[in-house]
Formats: C-alpha cells, sequence, structure tokens
C-alpha cells in the first residue's frame, strides 16, 4: 500500500497526480475488500465512492467545509482518507464503528444510519453558516435510494425555496436502495441517465444502462416492466429544477477528474446544486457484481476471493418468518406483504416470487409503508409490513393516527428488535416496546423460539380490527423452549419445586431472553431462592391473569431487551398497582443511553442482561425482602 | 335553503341544473359562515370547497368510489352533501365532529387530521381494488400545503409506479397550506398557475395571481421575495410529469363544470392522474378574505357579518410563549425558530416581525424541522422548534436519531399539549411524555402557568448539549400558583398541617393539572387525610429527590394529563423502583384508548382528571392502606 499508507488526512490528497490516484483508488478496492471479508460489514456501497469520495476530499476542504453522508454506511473509504486506516476491529467492541463517529475524528458530522436524512442535516448546516457568516461549504452526499423518503423532499423543497444559500447535494446514483430503487423517482433518474449532453460519461456507463432492466427475481422483473412501461416521462431534468435547483449532470461516478471537474463548478456556484454522479455498487469486486439483487450490499465474514460466507448457516429468524409468511399467503390470499426497500434483508424474497402481485416494496418510505397498509387494509386485505424495529419509528405516527385510529387490521413484524450489535446506537431495536405501549388497541407479541414466531404471527395476521405487532430479534433463533404450564394466555417455563407456599420471584421473561432467565432462574434456585419463569407471549395488552400471579409471590422482576422507560416493565407495573398488587417490582432492560457497538453478546453483558448479572441483582433484592433492610426509610416494608 | 335541505344524499345532485349548482352553492356558504360562527369550526378551508366538493360528488359515486380528504377539516361541505346538515353541535360533545367521521356516515373514510397522509390511503385503497377486483374509483383530495409534507412524495413516487392503477389526485392549491405555502414546490405550482392551455380559468383566476406575491408581514415578505427570485423553472408541467403522473389544469376550482369536466376526464383515464384546481381559502366571505395572512383557517366563536371573535381575549399559553421567545430572541443572537406552517397560531408571529431572518416555516414538515434543527444546532445555533403536541409524533426517529443521539441542543416548544378538546382523538397532543420518556438525555419540563412557562423556557434554551422539551395545553392560562417550598429541583405546592408525621399522600402534579391537584388535595385535606403535592417541573429526568420525598410519605399519587402508558407515572414508579421505595403508588391519566372531541373540561372530566374525582379514588386507596384490605391476596401489605 505504498499511496494509501502515506495519506494521513485529506489535504495529502492535494501532492498526487491523475495516475496516482486512480492507483489510490484501486489500493482502496483491495484494502476494503480484504479488510471487510475479515470482520464483515458494508462492501458494496463502500466499493461504489471510492472515486467520488477522493474527488470530495481533493475539492472541499474538510472539516471547515462539512462533507455529509446519509446512511453512513459508505463512509469506510472517507475513514480511510481522514486519518483512520485500522479496519482490524472494524464493528466490534473496541474498533472502529460502520458508520461516521464524532469521537474517532473530527471529519464526522452525522452518525446516524437512517436514510434520507442528510439534506434535512446540509439544510441546517447552511442556514446555520449564512446567519452566523461563516464561509465554508455544506456538501450532502446521497443517494437514489434515501431520495424515495419523504425527508429528502420536504428538504428540496426547503433548500430550493433559498437561492443564494450555497449547498452542493451529490446524488450517489446506483439505481439501487438496497434492492434496486422502485417507483417514479426511479424512472426520472433512469431517464436522466440517458439523456444527452452530460459530460464525460464513457463506455462504462453504457455497461451500466445495459444492465438496467436486471430481471433477477420474478418481482424484479414486474417491477422493471412497469417502470419501462412508463412513457410520460418529457422533461428530463426537470424534477429537480422544476424545485428551483440547479441540476449537473450525470457525472461518471469513477472518473476523478470528471467529478472533480463537476464538484468544482458547483463550489463556485453560489447556490443550491445537485451533482447527479452514476457509480455501481461492488464496483471492482466480481463476485459483488455478479450478485444482481443487492450486490453485498452488507456482508458477515467471508472469502475475500469468492464472496462466500465463512461461517455456517442455521435457521435465523428472519428465515423462519419468511418460510412462515409463504405459507399464511397459500392459506389467505388477502394476505400482502410490504417492505420499505428491504425486501431481502427481511426474508420476504421466498413470498415476492411466489406472490409477485402481493408484495409491495415502496422504497424507503416507512411513513408510506404504514399509510398505505391503512389504505389495503380499510380496502379488504391484511398488511404484512416487514420493518427493522428501528425503522419503524419513522413511522409512528401513522402506526398511531393511521392504522390504530383507524382499527385496521395491519400487522408489523419487527425484525432486527432489541439489542442487534455491530451496527452501532441507531440500529439497535430497543424503542419500540416502549413507544407503541401507548398506542391504543394495539397487540404486540415477543415470541421466544422459532415455533412461538410462527404460532404467534398466525395469532397476529388473525386480528382484522386492531394493529399487531411481532418482534423478535437478530440472529440465529435458540432451541425450542417448551412450556411447562400455562396461566391464562401466559407460557409458564418453569415452576418452583413442588410444595414452595409462596414462591419468592415471579420472572417475567420478555422473548429471545427467556435462555437468559431460565439461566438466572437455575441460579437462584441453587442458592434457595424459589422462581416462576413466565413467558407473557404477548406484552401488550398485559395478560388479565398476570397480576393474580404476581400476587402469589414476594417480587416481580421483568426481563426485556428494549428501553427500560416506558418498556414491558412498566406496562407490568402498572397492571399490578391496578390490580391493587403491590408486590414489589424491578425490572430489567436497557438503561436510558444510547448504546456503542459491538457483539449482541457483549452488549447485553455490558447493560446486566445475563443469567448471572440477573441472579446477583436479584439475590440482594430477595435478601432486603427477608431482613427488611431499608436504606431509603421506606423500601419494601411499607 | 331551498336546495340544501333537499339535499339528503349525493345522488340528490345529479337532478340539479347548472344554474341550481351555482344556487346550492351560494347556500352552502351562507350556510357554513351562519353555521361556524356559531360554533368555532374550520372556516376558510371548507368555503374554498364549495364547488369542489358538489363536482366531486356527481362525478363520483360515494361510499362506493372512495373519495378522501387530507387533512379532514375541509370536509364540511362533504358532511352536507352526505346527509350531515345539524351543525347545531359541531366540535362539542355529542355534536359532529369537525373531521370526517366513520361513526356518522359510510361516506367517509378517513378521521385523521394530521396533515399529507391522502395519498398513501388513495395508494393502498387503489391496491386493494386491482388486487380483489373491484371496479370502483379512488379519489384523493389534497393541498399544495399538504404537498410539502414527505409522506405526500412517498405517497407520488409509488403510485407513479403503477401507471395502469387507477387513482385520481385532486390538487385544492390555495397558494397556502395554514400561512401561504413555501419552498420549491410553492414556485413550481406558481409556475403551473401561469402556464397558458389550461382550461376555463377565467378572470377571477388573474385576481388571486395579483395576489400572490402577498407582503403582509416582513417574514412573508422575505418567503416571497425569495419566490419571486427563482429563475430556473424550466418545465411548468414536468414535476408530476417526471414522476410518470398525468396533469390535468389548472382548474378553476369555483367553476363546477369546469371541474366536472375534468373530473370526468381524470375519471376515464385508467391511470394515475392529478387533477390541479385553483382555490380560494375563504371565499365568499369578505372578512376572511380581507384576512391576508391565514383566511380564516380556523376560527372560535365570531359574529358571523364582521367576523370578529364574540369572547373576549386574555392571556393563553401560546401568548405567553411567544412574548418570552421574543425577550430570548433579543438576549441571545444564536436563538432562532422553526415552524411547521404554523408561525401564527404558535404565537411565533411576533418573533418574525422582529426577527425575520431567524425563522424558518419549513412547510407542513415536521420531520425536517427536527432534523434541520440538528443541523442548524450542529452549526452553533440555538433553534426553538414549537409544534402542536400531537405533531411531534412525525418527528420522533428525528428527535431520537438526529438530535438526541448527536447530543444537539435543541428546544422543542409543545403547544396544545395534553387534552385540547373539540378537535378529536388526533388532535389531543396526549402521547408526548410517554414515547419522549426513552429519548436518551433528554429534558422535559411541563410548567404550571405562565411564569413557569417563561422560567422554564429559559432554562430549556441555556442547555446545549441534549433536546429539552417544554409541553403546555391549549387556551387560557390559570392563574400563577406560588410554591411554597421547594425539594430538589422541584416545587411544593402544598404541604400537610404542621407536625403530621408520615403524611398520606405525595401528590405529584404535572403542568396545567396542578389546580386540580390542589383542589384534590384540600378535599383529601376535609376527609382527614394528609396531603403534600409537588410539582416536579422537569418530570424527565425524575428529579433526585422525588424518591426520597416519596419515601416520608405513605403512598405516591402522579397525574397528569398524557396517557398513562408509560408516562410520568410509569417514570416515577421506576424511579421509586431503583431508589428501592417501595411505596405504593397510582397514576392518573389519559387511559389506552382514543379521546372523542368535547370541551376540554368534558374530556377531563371523561376520563376522572378532576379535583373530586381523583380525591374520591385516593380516598378509597388510604382507606386499603389504614385497613390493610388487600383483595388481591398480596396487595399493599406484602
Amino acid at each position: 500500500m505504498p499511496l494509501l499508507t502515506r495519506i494521513s488526512g485529506p489535504r495529502d490528497l492535494d501532492r498526487l497526480t491523475p495516475e496516482q490516484l486512480d492507483e489510490l483508488a484501486a489500493e482502496i478496492r483491495s484494502f476494503l475488500i480484504r479488510a471487510v471479508a475479515r470482520t464483515g460489514g458494508h462492501l458494496g456501497p463502500n466499493l461504489g465512492v471510492v472515486e467520488l469520495t477522493i474527488a470530495l476530499h481533493r475539492v472541499f476542504d474538510s472539516p471547515a467545509d462539512r462533507i455529509l453522508w446519509d446512511t453512513g454506511h459508505q463512509a469506510y473509504v472517507h475513514k480511510l482518507l481522514t486519518g483512520r486506516q485500522d479496519f482490524s476491529g472494524l464493528r466490534t467492541e473496541g474498533g472502529l464503528s460502520g458508520y461516521p463517529s464524532r469521537a474517532e475524528s473530527v471529519h464526522d458530522v452525522i452518525e446516524n444510519s437512517h436514510a434520507s436524512t442528510v439534506l434535512g442535516w446540509a439544510d441546517g448546516l447552511a442556514k446555520a453558516n449564512e446567519l452566523r457568516g461563516v464561509d465554508h461549504h455544506v456538501v450532502a452526499v446521497t443517494g437514489d435510494g434515501a431520495l424515495t423518503g419523504g425527508m429528502a423532499w420536504e428538504a428540496m423543497n426547503n433548500i430550493a425555496a433559498a437561492k443564494d444559500r450555497p449547498l452542493v447535494i451529490v446524488v450517489n446514483d446506483n439505481e439501487r436502495s438496497y434492492a434496486p430503487t422502485i417507483g417514479g423517482l426511479a424512472n426520472h433518474l433512469a431517464t436522466l441517465r440517458t439523456t444527452a449532453g452530460y459530460e464525460r460519461f464513457l463506455a462504462r456507463g453504457k455497461q451500466m444502462l445495459n444492465r438496467t432492466p436486471v430481471v433477477g427475481r420474478p418481482l424484479y422483473g414486474t417491477l422493471h416492466g412497469a417502470k419501462k412501461g412508463l412513457k410520460d416521462v418529457i422533461a428530463p431534468q426537470g424534477m429537480f429544477e422544476d424545485l428551483g435547483l440547479k441540476y449537473l449532470g450525470p457525472i461518471d461516478g469513477h472518473d476523478v477528474q470528471a467529478l472533480e471537474s463537476a464538484l468544482q463548478r458547483a463550489k463556485r456556484f453560489g447556490g443550491p446544486v445537485i451533482v447527479h454522479c452514476l457509480t455501481e455498487k461492488g464496483r471492482g469486486y466480481q463476485p459483488a457484481r455478479d450478485d444482481e439483487a443487492d450486490q453485498f450490499h452488507t456482508v458477515g465474514v467471508i472469502h475475500p476471493d469468492t464472496g462466500l460466507p465463512v461461517s455456517s448457516g442455521g435457521a435465523d429468524w428472519t428465515s423462519v418468518f419468511g418460510e412462515e409468511i409463504v405459507k399464511l399467503g397459500r392459506e389467505r390470499e388477502d394476505i400482502v406483504a410490504i417492505t420499505a426497500a428491504m425486501l431481502r434483508p427481511l426474508g420476504l424474497g421466498p413470498f415476492a416470487e411466489e406472490f409477485p402481485d402481493r408484495v409491495f416494496d415502496v422504497g424507503i418510505a416507512e411513513q408510506h409503508a404504514a399509510v398505505s397498509a391503512a389504505g389495503l387494509a380499510t380496502g379488504g386485505l391484511h398488511p404484512v409490513f416487514a420493518v427493522y424495529a428501528t425503522f419503524l419509528n419513522r413511522a409512528f405516527d401513522q402506526l398511531l393516527m393511521d392504522v390504530a385510529l383507524h382499527r385496521c387490521g395491519v400487522t408489523f413484524v419487527l425484525d432486527r428488535a432489541g439489542v442487534t450489535g455491530p451496527d452501532g446506537a441507531s440500529h439497535h431495536g430497543v424503542w419500540d416496546m416502549s413507544v407503541l405501549q401507548c398506542v391504543p388497541g394495539l397487540r404486540l407479541a415477543a415470541p421466544r423460539d422459532a415455533d412461538q414466531l410462527r404460532a404467534q404471527l398466525r395469532e397476529a395476521v388473525a386480528v382484522s380490527d386492531a394493529p399487531t405487532v411481532v418482534r423478535y430479534s437478530r440472529g440465529k433463533v435458540g432451541p425450542a423452549i417448551a412450556a411447562v404450564d400455562s396461566v391464562g394466555g401466559m407460557d409458564v417455563l418453569r415452576r418452583p419445586d413442588p410444595g414452595t407456599e409462596r414462591p419468592d420471584v415471579l420472572l417475567v421473561s420478555v422473548g429471545a431472553l427467556a435462555p437468559v432467565c431460565l439461566e438466572a432462574a437455575e441460579l437462584l434456585h441453587r442458592q434457595g431462592i424459589s422462581c416462576t419463569v413466565v413467558d407473557p407471549r404477548w406484552v401488550k395488552p398485559v395478560d388479565p391473569a398476570l397480576p393474580g400471579l404476581a400476587a402469589g409471590h414476594r417480587m416481580v422482576v421483568t426481563v426485556e431487551d428494549n428501553c427500560r422507560a416506558g418498556g414491558v416493565g412498566s406496562a407490568v407495573a402498572q397492571a399490578l398497582r391496578d390490580a391493587d398488587v403491590d408486590v414489589p417490582l424491578r425490572d430489567f432492560g436497557i438503561p436510558d443511553d444510547f448504546l456503542p457497538h459491538g457483539s449482541r453478546e457483549q452488549v447485553l453483558a455490558r447493560v446486566g442482561l445475563t443469567g448471572p448479572g440477573i441472579a446477583r441483582q436479584v439475590t440482594g433484592f430477595v435478601a432486603r425482602l427477608d431482613g427488611r433492610f431499608d436504606p431509603a426509610g421506606a423500601g419494601l416494608q411499607n
């Protein structure tokens, strides 16, 4: 790596010749493939922005000029050029974050990994520069996928209203968000691509265009068929310019000289300007180029030459859902699926193959997913919107006002709920069970294993007059955990020894934490503390039988991998109060803080959600109950 | 009312002649002015859609065809034509809702009053029709203001992707959402308005155009100046057609024949089509036409001839905020204000007049308001985003991920928090104190009176490294309530009689419910139940002194006009648990249900949030404490 190792900051790029820049790009690609193969991470997106990132850092002067990345997983090259070349611990505890991180570098601004935000940030920063008389540039790098999100349009509308406020918008157009980008906007961008008058759009670009009607899977075939059929597009560059935005492009996003020339023009323009760059996701890596569906968007640990995963497979939560929804689709014609640009990562691939007309990819548009689900339900269907738990926050208002207020039978399937791990603070799905508690009528299931996921998904889609939610973890499903008994609609997973008159602890176990709770119960048992473990299955509403069960114990402990504030523990506590059951309760969950990246196990251990961690604390609580020890002056005796 | 009284359903319109239709329109306007003057309500928007509503119901066959209204406050005429002509109880308990209501009529579909949703609903309904082989039309009526919301664009992008799925989009363009519509879209619509080739755009339309550069207030002058300067618009009808949408218009929205003709063409088209209608908000009512800023968007009870309010003024929460933010603006140059198309209703008019460069109206775009606030804060300013509490739900993800994760100093001012009243289920602001509990680092204030609002707003804008929230009620501020003592950062509003050893009840009073709590305390006192009333002022985080204070009482009662699930009561309960203070707690708030319209007092009474209601229940709790009565087998004794 003779060149890359000499780059310790953006200004080191200034002295390189055009040939050296090409060489540097090749070095970076080679570095990324080897580094990400070792740790896993976002490979395809970063291979696509090598030249673009080099050009941005040559034309603009970060950190005085602000270079902002939408969906920061495309910032690996930016990291390499801003002094961060040790990728050995990428996305693992103590290593580099998989996203920009202000703790890592002054060159990073936005840490958020939720899409479509960058134009809003840029608008705010540009306004602040203007008001404070700061003479530096703001550059927002967004993608064609991110432009399908409503926030991007809200921002465009505002940016366009001030024609003298400089702001450079780079649209990194690779024709796909995760899956190929869909919708009217995609058609419009396709038209831009075929328009004459662009600069230096070379032979490579033509190869890209030949690729456009990718008919890899039946669904994509359908979508692309719809796209190709649209003939109404009459004003090629119009859409952005109608909004009052200056447009430059399209530019070959792998030609550093062309990019620099366009970015220089944009920098001089003195108002909001769009630079439309065409890039190839997975550029320079044959396995990614061969993978038409997602071009190695995210990978686990892989073999660098073949791109094949190193670790073995095994049933994960996502595929259990994916199989069951296909079965349900066969049984019920009214079931339709919705995804916000995440068809395959959410396990909807098989459903889409079997029922191509019954799946709707709405783009990175969670709000639209939820509100159109309300329409679909009102029209007589039962929509299932599958989404990462963290992204549901985008659709909270629509879930509340459109789905719940209208009592629509819509099922929300929350994948990657709870602690996720390597993607860090903004990918953990630890808010859903709190914010959803206050949605009237909503029912929320947290299955503990694959059997329960299948069963509860069925129970969920059977509800036709209220929203239902099924939330589960990321990764592999644990072994099946049989119920030893049931109370109301709840499964008892462990009973204290027969003859125990009033057991010490009722342990309420939520979802995938059942093994942790059972381990805690066993540890407590060894210390002579008797314990019932119950899985409520449906955590909202609280099972009517729970207060009665709680009343037979000396204390209640709840365990969830969701934030403690307003979570299941709080809901259980409220249900006990409402039933005048004032048994002491302690709740375990995620503290009031953002969680940095690490493996799921590391993060859970950090917040005390382990069998031993829970057992240790519960032992202390029970000791106080026994001794009526009361440090606060009131405590458990009252 | 010889004609209107003969219309009991849409099909009664079929037999009317063109002259009779004009007569009917005049009757409806006259009816609306008299009826709304008596009760208050949304007057301007409904005066603008009289002819449009008539034409829609003549061309389409509701309820088989679905006529959907964005921001349903423009559905009064629709109500009149679908069998609902008793407006005497409009927006009051037992009377007609101010929005569509499925309980009232099969002709109503969407009850939600949050803007920009209708295209998403329409997309879902159209997809359902297609899949189920239902051969009926879906017609979505939206406005130029609603199109500034990101959801509308997400929907447009999806609708445009299916060129064979019929869907009629009526854009009711009155150049304003609440205030004049701003942004690049507004410019684009202005261009459409000036394009040749439209049908029957008569002399009246020209008067409208002359009105376009309304320079009523300095702010609007600035905004309009920016708009007029934009010369880049090159493809007049392009923006919609770029997305693949057929465009018809602009149409004179007060010419029933022209409207019918356009709607018939749209109905026959067989794909998604936009019908662009120009209307005048407040049409036919001189006081509304004279009111350039908002054209009588919403009115209280007014005199029908003059449009002047009948009730007297008086300090309301909004104007207290409006005055204080101006003072703060004078003291600190870094304070800027943001509104989502609600400048005046939120009290920001005076700030905008004094600091026109420091206020940003982003359109009906709460997401952009929050994310651009993160950018403004990162750029060195302190943004204050004022918004109705219910609309903050649109920006939850941005508040969490962009503002809080990035530790931005942004102040959210939530007006109309808690029970609001006449606007019904979707306008109550009863979710904020629940969903915001799980935002790490956020601080939330609920001032009890005008002095506290002023003080806590100052405390909020002094925080530079975390989001702060100040939430207050709708309407008049109550009298000042002095603190008799303080504990930690909390105000004690009432102490039990001196010498009371361990008082019975610690009453935690949140915000504007202080008078209710003091009344409850007095009633309890008369029954021999001793009571401390404390106003925590900042409800998140829970004051560290609260558990200690609670430990000195026999029980804790929390009172908030926010939903009980995950609200302040839950947060206090959790803080007590964390401090091992197991004093029994009972929490009063909004139950897990949507609240129909009525006055604030009626709704509060319905859910038990009155002095006598609280006192009665607390008396029962204390009796159980005294008697150690324990119906559930455990209860308060444990």
